[in-house]
Parts: structure tokens; sequence; C-alpha cells
């Protein structure tokens, strides 16, 4: 009997559903993904509110009917159900305590600083159709500077990845986090040498996964940036 | 040959150190509990810094020499590594996907919102020796109004826990998040009928164990704000 897909809802515009796509694809996990456009609301309204997920919020999945949101709690699950590489969530020397100590710092640390820069350096001008607030910038930026600072510090070593030598979703969740200032036009690497080597490597490790999933950013970035400038222009 | 016991770093003040003491005393998992004072900063300096753990944090465990963090990560490594009570964690009917789910909920939602509150109504006055900012405070209790009614309505039912009939460790973060706010006066249960319900429940079911961790969370409270209002009638 084939197993039945699962349905993974998501928009490339946000981290955890870029982290996710890209485990999905990897480890290929049977999916069927549905788009869910942050940008027009489509997270907030209709059929994805009522019948998805009560949490207004991507990334979320439905497996077998059983519906799940929160994409870290996704990834557990999908690595307890489903066959899924040892490498992502290893057991050897007790790889999934350390790979668990990053996804709750992360919480707290780069999720927050990462999200902050995206909301006040692109989303919230999008959505309000302005210019951004330096102000606001300049505080989220100085955020992200030192939990960056503090990522390269406490997580990264002379090891190829972050709990050794092979890829785990600690990589591949800091990865998609780093890259919502980044594709902006945020310097990421400046003097962080030990920040370059290590996204250099995940990204090769990665491959076209990572590629194709991060090319779809991009062009939607740049096409939504495209329709800020008309709507802007418009107004003055 | 007997089980080495951990070594656990705590302070009663913190939410996320009680949860845990309650966890290994009720799983009669073997531990020496080490005493750090946050109000004495003894989590930012010497050996617990150099030697324990690298985030400055409580609760930290050294399990066999290795180190962890996060409490939440700690969870999951006994949950792994040591003999626990299956209703904590468990596997039937995707029970642990669900734990999952609302632990990572908790870190942006129940952990920031009890935290601000009292660390704008309890510790920042403690540290500087001032009275609490009423703006700040009025700020934070309404960001923590909002986020109880979340947790009423996206985690709490008519079932007697929040994933069933057993309790588990979303039910322990959570009142141990709850109490922070509860322990220094504010009103948790003011027409939140379903909440009082489940708080009663949960208390309940732990007995003893809570009883005896929140008692010293309450008299390290009552001890700090005596010394407290002297040093504030001493600076007038």
């Amino acid at each position: 009997m084939p197993m039945q897909p699962i349905k993974f809802y998501y928009d490339v515009l946000n981290q955890s559903s870029r982290a996710l796509y890209i485990f999905l694809e990897a480890s290929k996990i049977p999916f069927e993904a549905v788009p869910i456009s942050l940008l027009k609301g489509e997270h907030l309204t209709g059929e994805y509110r009522d019948k998805v997920t009560r949490f207004k919020k991507v990334p979320a999945i439905s497996d077998h009917g059983f519906q799940l949101s929160e994409s870290v709690a996704i990834f557990r699950h999908l690595a307890r159900e489903k066959l899924v590489p040892e490498h992502w969530y290893p057991r050897k020397n007790l790889g999934r305590s350390r790979v668990d100590e990053y996804l709750e710092w992360r919480q707290r640390n780069m999720g927050v600083a990462c999200t902050d820069y995206f909301q006040q350096k692109w989303l919230v001008p999008y959505l309000q159709k302005t210019k951004p607030n330096e102000r606001s910038v300049d505080v989220a930026e100085k955020q992200l500077e030192r939990t960056l600072n503090d990522f390269e510090n406490l997580f990264l070593s002379s090891k190829r990845f972050m709990i050794g030598d092979n890829i785990s979703y600690a990589d591949l969740m800091a990865i998609c986090e780093i890259d919502q200032p980044k594709y902006i036009g945020y310097n990421t690497f400046a003097s962080r040498n030990k920040l370059t080597r290590w996204y250099d490597a995940v990204r090769e490790e990665l491959g076209p996964y990572y590629k194709q999933v991060s090319s779809e950013f991009e062009n939607k970035l740049r096409k939504a940036e495209k329709g800020h400038k008309e709507a802007i222009s418009l107004k003055q």
C-alpha cells in the first residue's frame, strides 16, 4: 500500500516553512505542498484557519488527518513517524540532546532577532505601504548583531557542522533563519569567519534542495518589492 | 552498580528549574541538587560559568560528565536516557507531538509573558532597589492577559489535562510558568473557569512534589521582599 502523502502548508517567505520544505525533500517523505500566502493574509482566514490550524500560522501539516503546527514539533513528529535519515536528529553521542539544546535556544534568540529585523526592514513597510522606520531598523539591527555573535560563540566550533561532521536539523533551521536578514540585504558575514565557513558548508551539503527553495524565496521577495515600489510612488 | 546521580543546577525562583525539579522527584531519577542563586548573580560567574554551562542560565545538568542546558532539552534528554513514567511524554495517540506543539508555542508566548511580568513587577525593582515602574508593569500585564486567554482557548478543553486524561510535561511546564505572576499577587483566575479547573487538577495530581517546591519558591520570594523593603526604606 503506498504511503498517503502528508499535506504541507507553507510560505517560502517564512524561515520555518523553508527548513521543513528542504527537510521533507531531502528525506524523500511523500508530501503535497499547499502554498498559503502570508502577504495576502491567507493564514488568517477561510478554510486554513477553520479546518487546518487554530494557530493562524505557517507552516502546518495534516498527516492522515492528524493536524499539527509549530515547525520544530512537526520536525520531531516526522522524525518519529516516518523513515528519516539518522543524521538530521542523531542518537549517537547524545546528538539529539545537543540538537534540542540549540532548537530551544533559537526560540528566544535567532528566531526573535532574525524575524524582528525582517519585519522592521521589509514586512511592516510592505504591509503599510511605507518606507522602513529607521530607528526601528536600527534597534533590530543591533539585536541581530549581538545574536549572531552569540550564535558563533556558543554553537560554532572547528567542526564542519554544529554538532559534528554531519548536518543536523539545527544547521538547517539556523541557515534558514539567517537567510531572513541576508536575502533582504543585511551583510551577515563581515568579520565573522566561523559563520562564513559554516554557512558555506551547510549550503554545499544541502545542494539542490536548498538552492531551489532559496531561489523561490528570492523571487517572491523581488516580485513583492517591485509591487511595493509602485505602491509607494503612487502615494507620493 | 548503582546509577550515578545527575547533578542538577537550579534556582526555585526560576519556573523552568521548578518544573524540572518536580519532574526529577516525581520520576524518581537520582539527582544531586545544586542551588545557584540568581539574585546573587551566581549564574554569571565563577565555576558555574566556566565549568558547568556557557549559557549563564539556570537550570543546567551534568549527566556522567555530559553537560546540558535549556530546560526542555534537559527534559527530553531525561525522557530518552532514564526510566521515566510514560505519561509525561506519551507515545500513545501521537501524544508526544501534541506535547511538543505546546512546548514550542510556550517559548514565544507563556514563556515571554509570564517572565516579563515577573521581571517588571518584581525582579527589576529588587535588583535596582526601586519601586516597580507602573507603565512597564501595565504593558506586561496586558500582554499576560492576552496570553492567558490564548492559552485557555488553544490548549484547554473539557479534558482533565492538556492532552487528555493524564498529566504530561506540558501541564507541568505551564503551571510553573503561570505561578511566576501568581505568586507575586497577580489574579490569574478571575473569569477564567477552564484555567481554574485545569490549575486545580494539575496541582492535585502533582501532590507533595509540587507543594514542597512551591513552598520553597514562596519562602524565597517573601524573604527577598523583606530585604527589598528595608533597602528601599533606607534610601528614603
